[in-house]
């Protein structure tokens, strides 16, 4: 029995989640918000009653000092020396990890080296990391990679049709994101279908306010939407997803605005934020839609139908799939969704039940007894995922 | 009974074909090239004979004066009075065009208005329509837009999910392109399927030196891969297609280019010459990959994989398939690209015969005929397209 503390640091947040393994048991959980800035706020779960301080901390050693001093302090653990091992979120981890890895020095200086490809996640992770290892510097931590599970990519899949050098000298193609939710729920598939991952032919649908698609078969990753970037495929909620990249040059001359300005406008005015005009979050324009707002019904419209157009896609890819998963945010609560990207999928052997759809939050399968291709709703569980492949390093 | 010339103008080229209709009879056909340049080449087809010329062609006044010279002088017709109507190939026909269109001043102006969206093709094309209008002011003329045929579009396949106002005041949406050869193969698909169009729902993949896939439901272009530009969709011969947007930013940087560079690489160095490293031409990189030349097989792959996933996803699109087309250059002579593209589509019910895929240049159903989706290569014929709406316009 060990107590592992999954973490996932933001540049001012702090999440994080404390298990009882191998029991997967949440022992609490909370959150640490505003770092860095005034009236921080510190959210944890004591006997299953949310306790919140508003404090001022001024950055994230002071953060984890405090969550450290909390978990005591409440009576969660008795000491420090329960806990058995932290794992880090990591956003990218470029083609160095292809699994989660103990942290030394060396993968320290690797994340660091990495933070060129994602330069707002990656220094983020590892203040997370710095700060764990500062006050707890001889419990063995692990990073969990978001990217880690797609390197099962093949060339053909993540290689973009650029001059090859770019991909040899600056490390341009495609990474894919999200990959510790993809696993999860492919995994949990293959648990709930009752069938070894290894013959199953996936197509998981990670939609929160990032959305990405991926293709898995025999629990690899052959194919996902996002890219060099979380920005790539599919609209979602501020993000533009794949345009015609010669509308950057155009779209910064006509509004003169320089490259970097207009893909900052990708990713935080577009998507169904841009569409709409009022609202990035699906629920606000869900409603619309009710009082038909039309242009809320073609946000809606729009998301729905890239990500159906990449099921059909990603079915090709691994010539047919055996389910559909729907997970995060908008994958788990939104029946409007699920039912306008599933409609019209009957060629292709997907049958499912308006009724069954209703289902919120929770475990189960949507798609009628007979149909062929399955159809399921996961929540994500990023938490334990981490969790586990802390256990499973530090016993390695 | 009449003589219909299609005219394809480019800003230093000229193409020609003159019909008899309504027999769609090729009387002669030809192409004047390095127009402006030192050594221009006139080459037409006289008695079923090429006749080659080499002089100096200062303008496109000039070449159209040489053309109709030579018609007459070559005997093809006895005098310019047997010319009963001509059309004009345009590249971009924006949302005026639905259709093509009589060629009046307003047209003339509409089609330069548009040359914002085009800027390489319209003047140039523009240029071939008021060159054969000082010569021939009372012949018919019509302008056939490769746009027109994607405009049946729903609003839900041409927006991108950009902030609305970019639509609303740039005009920034899909247009698609390749329209008349989209339009043509599928109309000959019809035919040779002996089913009316109404009830088919056909994708046609045009790969030639551009590329694009097109999803056709009852005759009409419900998506397509290319978008505002023809850099969009596929990976082709020189162009990328879909990248990550942000890559534009970092390639910027890491090359020291500005934007409007960096699309230039994306539109002339990519695609299969940029993978390959030698070559944007397919025969060359078949010729190689049997070498064992491992990039020419990754360009091969890449290029296929791409299309093949357009074809899953816009069989989703339209929830089926009946059809799928293969025409132009590559599609019409690789057998290797259609093979590599089909390979994997048994779970939507494609079933094609490698036997009957060997089929070059010509008129033929590669699918067996127990498959519920066909395969067929079509040879496309735009200038044959172009002829029909002169005829269409003129008798309106």
């Amino acid at each position: 029995m060990s107590n592992i503390l999954a973490v996932n640091a933001g540049s001012s947040s702090l999440k994080f989640q404390l298990f009882q393994m191998p029991e997967e048991i949440v022992i609490t959980k909370g959150l640490i918000e505003r770092i860095g800035l005034k009236d921080s706020i510190f959210t944890i779960t004591v006997n299953g009653e949310k306790v919140k301080k508003i404090l001022d901390i001024k950055d994230h050693a002071q953060a984890v000092a405090l969550l450290l001093e909390q978990l005591t302090g409440q009576g969660i653990i008795k000491s420090l020396d329960e806990i058995n091992g932290v794992g880090h979120r990591v956003v990218h981890g470029g083609e160095i990890f292809h699994d989660s890895a103990t942290i030394t020095d060396k993968v320290i200086d690797q994340i660091n080296q990495l933070s060129e490809l994602a330069p707002l996640h990656n220094p983020a992770n590892l203040t997370g990391i710095l700060a764990f290892r500062n006050v707890l510097p001889n419990v063995p931590a692990v990073a969990v990679f978001d990217t880690a599970f797609h390197q099962t990519m093949p060339e053909s899949s993540y290689l973009y049709s650029l001059p090859y050098e770019f991909y040899k000298k600056y490390g341009i193609r495609k990474y894919g994101f999200h990959g510790t939710s993809h696993k999860y729920v492919s995994e949990r598939a293959s648990e709930l279908l009752g069938r070894p991952i290894e013959h199953l032919r996936l197509i998981s649908c990670h939609l929160g306010n990032g959305a990405s698609i991926a293709a898995i078969e025999g629990g690899k990753s052959v194919d996902t939407s996002m890219g060099f970037t979380p920005l790539a495929g599919v609209a979602m909620g501020t993000r533009s997803g794949n345009i015609d990249p010669a509308l950057i040059p155009y779209i910064m001359e006509k509004t003169n605005k320089t490259a970097d300005e207009v893909i900052e406008i990708l990713n935080k005015k577009s998507g169904m934020l841009g569409i709409s005009g009022f609202s990035s979050d699906l629920r606000d324009i869900e409603d619309a839609t009710k009082q038909g707002n039309e242009r809320a019904e073609l946000a809606l419209e729009v998301f729905a139908n890239r990500i159906h157009k990449y099921i059909g896609s990603y079915a090709a890819r691994m010539n047919g799939v055996d389910a559909i998963i729907f997970t995060a945010g908008i994958g788990e609560n939104s029946d409007v969704i699920r039912a306008r990207v599933l409609k019209g999928l009957e060629f292709m052997g997907v049958y499912w039940d308006p009724a069954l759809n209703k289902v919120r939050g929770e475990e189960a399968f949507i798609s009628y007894p007979h149909s062929p291709v399955k159809v399921l709703v996961i929540p994500t569980n990023e938490e334990v995922m981490i969790a586990r492949d802390v256990v499973r390093l530090i016993n390695k």
